[in-house]
């Protein structure tokens, strides 16, 4: 480590997210000594410039993580469970943004706002939460913070940007043709590799990732594992029906929560979120204020609105959580895990 | 009456749910003396098939309604409270697609499939419910019936053709424009009149109709009270969160419901919607079928996929419901109340 900064690698340098977490870096300007830029074998060759000098992307080995510090992975669960231990076993700390390690025990899953505190109990590797998981329990660790949290079903509203730069073709691509009277074959969507493919553009598909035996897609589980994981609270009933909608970016939920408590009011909760870490409210429906994906695009928080009491439960509440997917969904919260470590000394274990 | 058919007068004959009212009328073979299509003074003088017989739009006025025995009114509120006792006064019965009487307890709200026998109890109006509380109260209606009901939680996915004509052609002018690197200043939605308008092309705007006092917006306190009412069940909690999104055509609805029994599994619940009128189950997982917006569009039933156990209370089950909302939503429902009337002998009082 010298003053200068860290040797940093980016793994998936050439995808959705790899892209955002130059983007961060750059924009955090993040202390960077050397920057490595890796990728399947596939986009290897390819030049990406970073603050103005031009990178040579290299296919991600096992020794491309000699002396590298930090690495930041975003190239598929494969890739992370493939190299991960490698790069942790050349002195690495791995922030990785797939599934791959998620749910392992011994690896923390981590959104600052909430749990900043469990990056310190790291084996060298942290796991960055699914997108839809972290912009919501950013909005929900007030409300359990000063009302306690019982109850959580969700409904996403969820970008095409999360299923990788070809779905964001796709719905490019159909939309145009659909306005134009034709028809595209659909080929990615709703998940690439899987047997059968719907059309995305003016349409709604409520499959996101491959279904589980008991009903669910794993992006529905991913929900509700992680948030239970994540907020240290495995009783906190979670339920998620997860939808991906033709819009490029951003991911919007519906929210309902019940808190612990009969007297709780809108205000209290609007109060709650409006001084939570991260979390922004746009809340006003006198004069039609509140976030959509649109809005909410190319910023790096998570926007809270139309937050109103259940009229039937006292302990309820509707919210309308909307959040880049692809900043503090993916890149922005993987690199300010990466400060945290650095801010509190806790890359040497 | 005459054994040929009825004359039938359709109100707000070139709007969107008029032309499908048309078209259903045709589908059905609706038995027709007299045909009269009416509208606001701005439309009339336009000239309309129907069965390869044109017709010329006259505007609306209390004397339009000389003779007639049935009136499909769905041009507007103001237009039916202005009109539609004018039109009972003259004889006829009168089916309202608009809000102006559906929670008068005087009128009958009906869904065919789930409260026919209220039909019996009008005195000349008798409502058509609001699109998104159709689908989801057929759907509901056979749980009900068979294991109760007691909680429901819905997250909308609505289409502009909801919110009318101009809505549709701004989803698509909108559409064209961004996908050409423009941009269109928005004007129509999320609800023409307002004071401000959101880009509806690429976005999710969680505002359908004008904000109540209580946080909530009217097109959810419609699918509060509205299912309460046709379901004859006020102690049935119901909330709602309802979002425009951008397709043309179907609203699609994730419902999370509690039943009153503790062992009910998900192959009951759907063996129950599968055997509903006018319901159908498209459900399986395991290959990938489920109903979207684009695959319900043009059909006049209800779809349901997705049924599921929730995970952590044994009476909660959650459902993704779809159905084409200017259809089942609205003319064709309408025309399955007139049908009713007709088939029952209820015309008469």
């Amino acid at each position: 480590m010298t003053t200068q900064g860290y040797n940093v690698a980016v793994v998936g340098a050439t995808g959705a997210v790899g892209e955002k977490m130059l983007e961060t870096l750059e924009k955090k300007n993040f202390p960077i000594n050397e920057l490595h830029l890796l990728s399947s074998k596939r986009s290897a060759g390819k030049e990406i410039t970073f603050k103005g000098t031009a990178y040579t992307v290299k296919e991600a080995t096992p020794e491309s993580f000699e002396n590298i510090q930090i690495a930041l992975f975003s190239a598929g669960g494969s890739v992370s469970k493939a190299l991960a231990h490698e790069a942790v076993k050349r002195g690495a700390v791995v922030v990785d943004n797939t599934s791959a390690f998620r749910m392992d025990p011994e690896v923390p899953l981590v959104v600052p706002e909430v749990n900043e505190e469990d990056i310190a109990k790291h084996n060298g590797i942290i796991a960055n939460p699914n997108c839809s998981t972290i912009q919501m329990v950013a909005a929900l660790k007030p409300i359990q913070e000063q009302f306690g949290l019982s109850r959580v079903i969700v409904s996403t509203y969820q970008a095409v940007s999360g299923a990788g730069t070809k779905a964001v073709n796709e719905l490019q691509e159909q939309s145009k043709a659909f306005l134009d009277g034709e028809e595209l074959e659909p080929e990615i969507l709703p998940v690439s590799g899987e047997k059968k493919h719907y059309p995305i553009a003016f349409n709604a598909l409520p499959q996101i990732d491959v279904f589980q035996e008991n009903g669910y897609t794993f992006e529905e589980m991913k929900m509700i594992n992680e948030t239970k994981k994540i907020m240290h609270d495995s009783s906190i009933k979670v339920a998620a029906t997860c939808v991906r909608l033709p819009f490029f970016t951003s991911h919007a939920e519906s929210v309902y929560v019940e808190v612990n408590n009969d007297n709780v009011t809108v205000e209290q909760i609007q109060e709650a979120i409006k001084n939570a870490a991260g979390v922004v409210l746009e809340d006003d429906t006198e004069n039609q204020v509140y976030p959509t994906p649109l809005s909410a695009a190319g910023k790096p928080d998570v926007f809270v609105g139309r937050v109103r009491k259940d009229l039937d439960n006292s302990k309820g509440f509707h919210l309308w959580v909307v959040s880049d997917n692809l900043l503090k969904g993916a890149a922005w919260n993987s690199v300010q895990i990466a400060e945290s470590l650095i801010k509190n000394n806790w890359l040497q274990k």
